[in-house]
């Protein structure tokens, strides 16, 4: 019988992706599921639903929720938080890095401190210059994994992750998927999620 | 100093809004926090976003998850789950007679009624039998109740909740809303709204 796993699915640009990425590792240790990061793009997801940028810009009132129930789910947390400008960030740069690094064993490090400089250091995440700082920081060589992230491997390896969020009708990150098929979206259904998997291989 | 309270908005058609009332009045007395039945309707809103019914409906991805997500939280809850059909029901004339109830002291009985009829037994709110057989199980005179519900004060009296609803900002159901103006969207943030009912009058 396999192991309690679940899909994490992200795209960095995501609001609640954020505190989800940063508490993903421990609340699944604690539960005994395995996690899979999945980052993908939302937006070509978005352009099929007719929207042009994010939902949380195109209906404000949503847009003025979310961002204040995100400050209160980081106080929660004891995150960190700051409001990334411009929103949404473009995400493709950092995603590419992000599976050069999952198939280099230091993927989990990076998405989480992605999501660190652009949620809780205001720092840009399209700007190689922050890349290069992560990466440096994870004693990673910056250029190498730039390089390698811009081949044409990579970048078909982001699209058919980006095709299989959407085949799998993911309409939008974070989103928890269990070894059965099962979908949960939000980072308020992360423990349903990894309770599920746990039932799924019981 | 006020007793913390809590604005429960919601509108009859709302998914989300069946596991919020059924079980709103328990965990509201566990925290100490007192429960104002605001029903109103989210048709109107919706329209001013451009959209003609459910975002449910039009985002047929976003909808799938919703009905299994719901399914899941009423199984978790124990609560009988069936889906409306149609969807969304036509909310008006039970939330007339909420606002009746309201002032008369049927009025979250009622509600809770309802939401049995359209997400556990299937039957349609916008039928007058419907309304009557609730009533009738209330002891409440079923065509005094319906008169009433359509004279032009109680007519009147939802739309300047909806207008009100509006004005606050809310842009789907259940929301709830504190006394010092802080809003928490969804089934899922009661918890955190009745902390912060808490917190605010502490």
């Amino acid at each position: 019988m396999a192991a309690p796993a679940v899909d994490f699915w992200f795209d960095f640009a995501s609001t609640y992706s954020y505190p989800a990425a940063m508490r993903i590792q421990a609340v699944a240790e604690a539960a005994g599921v395995a996690v899979r990061y999945r980052p993908f793009l939302l937006g070509p997801i978005f352009k099929t639903l007719g929207w042009d940028t994010s939902p949380f810009n195109l209906y404000p009132a949503k847009g003025r929720h979310m961002w204040r129930d995100l400050e209160r789910i980081c106080a929660a947390l004891d995150l960190p938080f700051q409001r990334p400008d411009p929103f949404p960030q473009n995400s493709v740069l950092a995603a590419r890095i992000a599976l050069v690094g999952l198939a280099g064993g230091w993927g989990a490090d990076f998405c989480r401190a992605v999501f660190r400089a652009e949620f809780a250091e205001g720092r840009r995440i399209d700007d190689r210059e922050t890349m290069r700082n992560i990466l440096a920081d994870l004693k990673v060589d910056p250029e190498a994994a730039i390089e390698e992230a811009h081949t044409a491997g990579i970048k078909e390896a982001l699209r058919a992750e980006t095709a299989e969020a959407q085949r799998r009708e993911i309409f939008g990150a974070p989103t928890f998927i269990t070894a059965d098929g099962e979908l949960f979206w939000g980072n308020d259904r992360l423990e349903s999620a990894l309770a599920w998997a746990k039932r799924a291989v019981a």
